[in-house]
């Protein structure tokens, strides 16, 4: 937190959104208020009110944040040279694994913020979703023009991929799950053979 | 409703959900007090707490209500005389459908049931799919036994199909998918399709 003084509008964002990541993991999201947000950030009160209305609205930003980080590595992996086979499943992982990885160490928030703001994030992550089936559509089609798999519409079965793994997302894990790590790696992994099984040209 | 005034105990119990069932359809799980449904199911609001200790219970004891329906639902697909994969299609839907069709009439309802029990929601729900696994490996068992499908492990296969379609089951679906059962459909259809290309034999 170097130059609390004048940080540009994008930093004191983050640092905002860093301090609420600390804090919902110390002491929950419920328990939060918007004046520990401004101490725990180093800015006064005011100043978090310039960035977001409320709490709500940071927890809201923090899901976001994690989502824009998603898709850069989703397109890092698409650029990679390996095959799609292998892509695909990489990115399968990193789509349970980011999330899985931004969350685990304030599992007891989570209930507290799925409680408070279930239907935004719904609706929200239709948005992110979409994104993602763009990005897995993208590699299909290439599969596919490399007579390497074989489907009907590529934006199906990229649905098909999201559909299949969004139930390992943190949203529907309990608590204990989000304390397996090995374990939803090796359910993605499961899952990601079954699926290419069922894609890879015969 | 008939024989109001000695109903067995398990008729008591059916009474009371249905007139939950109503109610939160009607009113909303939030506004809905055990004197509704006392008023409702036409008994005193000492029979309710004689059967479920809370409003809570009650909400819980529809959910298991819905799962022990579908689970026999299974298990009359699993006795069919069809193909396994013809069943294992029909089973996949049946395990979106049936849940689907039980709650979609009050979809207000659904976020603040999950709001107040989610965590209860998620505990229960690892004992369902138990069952569900259960019944998947079986008809998997059988069709390899028949080489009419290979994989590595029964009780592996079934729990990936289990976690594909599970983002399909109500707790994650908003109240906008919930009110398009045909995109649903076409959803756990193509779902489907896909693993069974995993899964059938080459």
């Amino acid at each position: 937190m170097v130059s609390k003084s004048a940080p540009s509008t994008d930093d004191t964002r983050d640092v905002i959104l860093d301090a609420a990541n600390r804090l919902f993991a110390r002491y929950g999201y419920r328990k939060t208020t918007v004046d520990d947000l401004a101490r725990e950030a180093g800015i006064g009160k005011g100043s978090v009110y310039l960035h977001f209305p409320s709490k709500q609205e940071v927890a809201l930003s923090l899901i976001d944040r994690v989502n824009v980080e998603l898709q850069e590595q989703l397109r890092a992996i698409l650029r990679e040279g390996s095959s799609p086979e292998l892509r695909l499943r990489k990115m399968l992982e990193a789509r349970v694994l980011v999330r899985f990885d931004a969350v685990q160490h304030f599992t007891e928030s989570l209930d507290d913020i799925f409680a408070d703001l279930r239907p935004q994030i719904m609706e929200r992550r239709e948005g992110y979703h979409r994104v993602e089936a763009q990005l897995f559509a993208t590699l299909l089609e290439e599969a596919r023009a490399n007579e390497q798999m074989q489907f009907d519409s590529a934006q199906n079965a990229a649905y098909s991929l999201l559909i299949a793994t969004a139930s390992l997302l943190p949203y529907s894990l309990s608590a204990q799950q989000l304390g397996d790590r090995d374990e939803i790696i090796r359910k993605v992994r499961r899952l990601a053979e079954l699926m290419l099984r069922g894609l890879l040209s015969r």
